[in-house]
């Protein structure tokens, strides 16, 4: 799909083709003078991202700038709602990540006296590089649907980390729904029309909006910073990395549940920064926390910000340059037995706390083949003696098991799990 | 300011002057090459917008694309520090809004032993169209700085409308500052900035983001759309329109108080929509709510989206083809004594409200030479008859006296005020 086809186009085109069909469909502009789309919005174009696939986008697709994410409790107790609500979303989905309306009829079309299939927010802005990822949390697992056999092993819950102070209204959830793009307007259209469309079969149970993509998963992408001002992202699973990808990202066969062959696991962390503490901590202490500089972003002792770590390092003191406490020491794959994660976080800010600071942070998100042996150990060796502790706090928490790509029209969303 | 001058190339010479003149700053990594930056920040990158002028920057400025306002309470009580902050404050947005830090070192420079003078989260990112907006509250004008008596007659508390619902905790403020640009990671770091320097002089009472600018204020602009996914913006006072600017955007010589001469009366109203409703009301009904169809944003009656609105036109029965109660008639100059405002609102997600509702609205600003003949007989007429109440609840309001431009480097933000 171009990303010169606009929704306004498709609209145009689409809605003609149905009134030329003589269906009772309100008149049309598909002639007219479209104005010129915003600088941002001709920026944020990006074209359409593939939907189908062996893989769901969105996970080693190269980070998009704004995501919202949702969170949705299923509301049905019967599996053929459930079965008939991710056939409707993921035709939705196929639909949304091209540039077009949630609904077949055009944004504003079908009858006027039925509410339009489309909420229309998003009319005349490109696909914008939209994914829509899909997951399933531990509690659809539950007697609900006769799922319990098929929930895999390395959807166990996440133990207790030190420091924990989750809000479990905005934690957990049967589904979640991943929407990243370059418009936060057209990940927010995608969202909202998904709840629409689920109407009276889910609720929302959370959802989070992001920017400034805290992570780069690729290497054609630069690393951009998060609320600390640190770049992050710089030792990040990319996705040039194949050999690693199959053996840390993708679920394979054998590893368990067949349905979540091609799949991976995601872990959402929303976590709160002390932002007014840390902006009163010295430069020195700052770059301490982390082990790496603050401007450039390079190890401690180094020079360039892909420079390697070099952890036996020591300073004219005999110290280690990088702290026995630092960030990426701490979570370093050499510290837990070679685990790595592909990181996708954003950025937030919810606005303030009411008690007089920006209530901001980064919201977590990685990637992975089995969080017990791979968030697992680096969030508890983190969680125990990171020096940046003293500067966050983990308020939500995620783990849902993102299935494997939708192969083609006929597939959808969760088909091998449910059927 | 050339859209081409980064911060961090900034930082790397402004540093390395600091440098050269033998003060105690951190090594510094100017020579490196730096990475290509994302496709979302050459697009959003857009150039600096100039800062001193005869009116401030941010009101007619074409609406940017991303927003974080914030309200703040001073906390201390001498006039002194806060004419003192005021010029700390002005120094640091001159800077910033040219893509500079906000700090005269470098965003991570200064001493490694003290806080670095800038947070660092926009290093690397142009100006992005920065613009900063102050405005003063009426709490601003009580007894704890003697401003009692320069306190002008136009920022007269608003009534209590009809069916607001507003929570103090989010509502009003000492003073505002209004971060517009079209990376919301450049406005974030701009107000995270001002809170930062204010430490122990301001406390952040209230702040929210907001995305897709629901205004045009130029014709050179497209007309976007709001959560609702209608136009919003289509009659709308534009910078073109210059007459209309002075006789009603610009506070005139006479008009009450002189420091406010060449500025302007801001109101803010967070508006919430209830989206799950209103994405189950039909086509026709969205349209007869706002008086123009949802595809072109046209007067109902009429073909295209600048047409003007024709309240005589009737359809076959004789009803009115705009109704009595539909949005735009009520809120239109001709129903308002000649009325006009320069809207300039932004929508907002902020995350569900735990009922499995999107938490979703407009946050509304709209710019007036005086609220008691603009604002507010619009907004009575609205609350008391607009069809579009049934979907909506007003959970904020502010309202700010934003004097005129900063005129050169040796003004600053409130000095006809203060001094
Ligand atoms: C607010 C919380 C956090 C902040 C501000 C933060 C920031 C950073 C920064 C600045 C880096 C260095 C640049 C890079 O290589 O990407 C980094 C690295 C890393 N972080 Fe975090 N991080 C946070 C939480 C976490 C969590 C919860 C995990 C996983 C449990 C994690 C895992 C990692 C890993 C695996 C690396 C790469 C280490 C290496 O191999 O060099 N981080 N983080
Ligand atoms: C969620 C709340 C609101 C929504 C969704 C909304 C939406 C719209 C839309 C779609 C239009 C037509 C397009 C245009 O000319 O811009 C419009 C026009 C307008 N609105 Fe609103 N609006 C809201 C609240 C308000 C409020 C609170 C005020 C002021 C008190 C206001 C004042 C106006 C004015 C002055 C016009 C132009 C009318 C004309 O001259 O044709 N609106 N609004």
């Amino acid at each position: 799909m171009s990303e010169r086809i606009s929704r306004r186009k498709l609209f145009g085109l689409g809605a003609a083709g149905v009134a030329a069909a003589g269906a009772g469909v309100i008149a049309l502009r598909a002639g007219e003078e479209e104005h010129a789309p915003t600088a941002a919005h001709v920026a944020a174009a990006g074209g359409a991202v593939p939907f189908y696939g062996e893989h769901q986008a969105g996970i080693i697709t190269p980070a998009q700038d704004r995501l919202h994410f949702v969170s949705f409790d299923v509301i049905t107790d019967k599996k053929a709602e459930l079965d008939e609500l991710m056939q409707e979303w993921t035709a939705a989905a196929a639909r949304m990540t091209q540039g077009k309306e949630a609904g077949t009829f055009g944004a504003v079309g079908g009858l006027p006296e039925a509410p339009p299939d489309d909420t229309g927010e998003a009319l005349g802005l490109p696909a914008s590089g939209l994914t829509l990822t899909v997951g399933f949390g531990a509690s659809l697992f539950d007697d609900r649907f006769g799922l319990a056999s098929r929930r895999p092993a390395a959807l166990a819950p996440l133990p207790k980390f030190p420091g924990d102070a989750l809000l479990p209204e905005i934690s957990g959830g049967d589904i979640c729904v991943q929407a990243c793009a370059h418009d936060p307007q057209v990940a927010v259209h995608a969202v909202r029309n998904l709840a629409r469309i689920g109407f009276g079969r889910v609720s929302v149970r959370w959802s989070q909006l992001g920017f400034g993509r805290t992570s780069s998963t690729s290497r054609a992408q630069a690393t951009p910073r998060n609320l600390m001002g640190f770049k992050d992202g710089t030792n990040n699973l990319k996705l040039e990395d194949e050999a690693l990808l199959a053996e840390q990202l993708w679920v394979a066969p054998g590893d368990g549940q067949d349905w979540m062959t091609g799949g991976s696991y995601l872990v959402t962390r929303k976590i709160r920064m002390m932002v007014e503490t840390w902006d009163r901590a010295p430069l020195d202490e700052q770059q301490q926390i982390f082990g790496r500089d603050k401007g450039e972003g390079a190890p401690l002792g180094r020079k360039a910000e892909f420079d390697p770590l070099d952890f036996a390092a020591k300073d004219a003191t005999g110290q280690p340059l990088i702290k026995a406490d630092a960030h990426v020491r701490l979570a370093h794959p050499s510290n837990n037995g070679n685990a790595h994660l592909l990181r996708r976080g954003y950025n937030y800010v919810d606005g303030s706390d009411g008690l007089g600071r920006l209530d901001a942070g980064l919201f977590f998100m990685a990637y992975q083949r089995d969080p017990r042996r791979q968030f697992v150990p680096v969030q508890l060796s983190l969680a125990r003696n990171d020096a940046l502790n003293e500067y966050i706090k983990h308020v939500s928490s995620g783990l849902f098991a993102c299935p494997g790509g939708v192969r083609d029209a006929g597939d959808y969303w969760g088909r091998a799990l449910l059927t």
